[in-house]
């Protein structure tokens, strides 16, 4: 005889964002950081994007500070503000050096609708909502873009020395993006216990809004989006 | 010999968003909606859609209340609140429910990207910022209505008693949408006295992203727009 | 057989807040008005801190609006909100007329540090925290306010026609006023339904401190506070 | 001939605050810290009651962090907040240790009702306000504490290594905390460039009352306050 064994809250937001985070695999600009073959320029708009959205991606870990129940969890957010500003960001100062991007042009990148979109709808959720649902917002990001490191890293093993954004793909792919992901998850799980459905059902909806936003904003990459007028 | 007269900053944001707005004026769907040749499903759909989007845009007002300078200032963002749940949401109430929609189902729809993206734009402006910014974030909507209003019944006069829009063009028209926007003019004026130009053009900016957005979302309900994951 | 009856959790704030809410009821400025023998420069002294305080007090129901989960919940902020800025405001706008304190004067009181320290601990948990939390804060002075009317109502019936301020016992043990109060109450009860003890205890921690920043505020007026340096 | 040299705003607030600050510098509770001669359970006291103080305080940097204008800004309040969990706040918990105080025991202190107040207020302007009203409520604090730091050590120097208070007084009078202040000093100055005076007075007003605040702080935990209900 099996016991039933309860699903944690965020085994129920994988499995309900599933379809959502294979179509972001299995999207070109992903697929095509993964074999090498994605066209310098629009990973150089990539990188231009999502720096500044780092920025305001940085601010939700800044928020989660100033709203953490606990002094331990207000210094892991401090912690993982650090990090962003320091690590994943420096990724994206190194790779621009190398196309001969300045710090400071990546910083003036103009957002595109989509990018501002994503940011705004967290940011708001993050100022006007609870903690929950700010770390809601925030975890389809640092979650799939581990999926995205783990995946990349093992579909194409050999050749990823030769491979152009290697350097992209084992951030993703380290321990300590990784374990900051861990953590986040373990959070959402924390802050959840014993709360009510309609709460529950609230996050979910965060979730699954910021892992479409997720696939939205590869799109806009891939396309090189800018404002119709 | 003639004294040089000052553009009040407000004159300068009509002159900055004018090419915005004029592709506004001209999008197939306000058109449609002047000369009553709208399809009914595609209004429908915006009904639906601006409803929520009322409900958002209308927490501007009351954070404005919370953020005011004065009692006065204050006094007037409560009243804009009132106003629009009560006499704007009502126009749409009204339509909704001759095409069958009932209120309950009006605030359950389900809001597009391009609706989350706006009002997830003006609603992190709000908290995040200053009341000049939100002001600057909002009054897009407030003023560009009201030229809107004042331009299809100008163009369609004669025919507009005939027209299943009427009633939208009237709202928009009338001289308490027109006072309302009027204020919010003047306001954004008096907030803007003796500001160095470095936080003039970042409500600039604000007021033509907004502006874009206004673009975006006729464009988002002309072509019904969904999630496409 | 009795069958045991939950308890609601205002009926736990209530119980829990008693002893706070006692002192509050005997306190001398509370039973110098019931009983008339306030001096009016004490009387003076505390309507114009009161008036700044609901300035701030209103910013309350203003960020309800902006954090309410559905659109009737801010539909009732926003017709609070309104109350409170032409009701209970004009109160003491009626009172200072009397006294020859003019509308402006009434606004550019300095609040004294009890003042300042009250409507700081309740803006702060509103702007960061639950739409619960918010409640929790306000809900002391709307519901203490109103067992102080009918308190003072009952405790010096025949004699309220000669009481200077009666006027101020009947707003407060009004239908208009105990309809608002109840109003929160049921909200209180609504938004902890199903919440888990964790959150229930804050809630009650923030429902305490604020009874007791309404004795502090008792004292201070009583005292005509001013900064010690 | 000299030219007239315009004051920064910097030194028009430090001029105003002046009278303020020599109260607290006379303070028999800094006086006290200076010559040793403060009774240890007064400093326990402080102690506990500065604990819980600076993780509020501190969620003005993560505030900081998220208004910030630019990269540059954001990464230096991410840095503060870093320092002041990691730094000043180790402080405590050493002073803690030896006093057989948990670190646990020190986050679940009941602050006072000046403790909340003061940072009640300064949380309250930094969610509600700019960031230039966030740094004109938390500088005093960061800038006095240095005036102490260096003053204590000036008064007492050659008496310092017996003083029992002497690691508190060389962590304000530090090259890190200086450096700290420092910067807040200056960045208050470049936001307030070409402000308009009544933003500039606001901004005084919130310097001064945060400065007034401190005494009341040191008034608190001289007296060892409670709720009195």
């Amino acid at each position: 005889m099996e016991l039933s064994k309860t699903k944690s809250f965020s085994e129920r937001l994988f499995q309900s964002a599933k379809p959502i985070w294979e179509k972001n695999h299995l999207h070109p600009f992903v697929q095509g950081i993964g074999d090498g073959t994605l066209p310098e320029n629009i990973f150089a708009f990539y990188m231009k994007q999502d720096y500044v959205y780092l920025i305001e991606y940085a601010k939700l870990f800044a928020l989660g500070a100033a709203k953490a129940p606990t002094l331990e969890t207000m210094e892991r957010f401090a912690h993982i503000l650090h990090e962003t500003l320091h690590f994943e960001m420096e990724l994206h100062r190194t790779y621009a050096a190398e196309f001969g991007i300045s710090r400071r042009e990546l910083e003036l990148t103009e957002p595109t609708p989509v990018n501002l979109a994503y940011s705004g709808y967290m940011l708001n959720a993050a100022y006007g909502g609870t903690l929950a649902e700010l770390v809601a917002c925030l975890l389809p990001c640092a979650w799939d873009y581990r999926e995205i490191g783990l995946l990349l890293n093992a579909q194409n093993g050999e050749n990823l020395s030769l491979n152009r954004y290697n350097r992209w793909i084992q951030t993703y792919a380290s321990d300590e993006f990784i374990s900051m992901s861990e953590w986040l998850i373990g959070l959402m799980d924390e802050l959840t216990d014993g709360m009510p459905e309609a709460s529950l059902a609230k996050l979910e909806k965060h979730f699954l809004t910021t892992s479409r936003f997720e696939f939205l904003f590869w799109e806009s990459v891939w396309r090189q989006d800018s404002w119709p007028v």
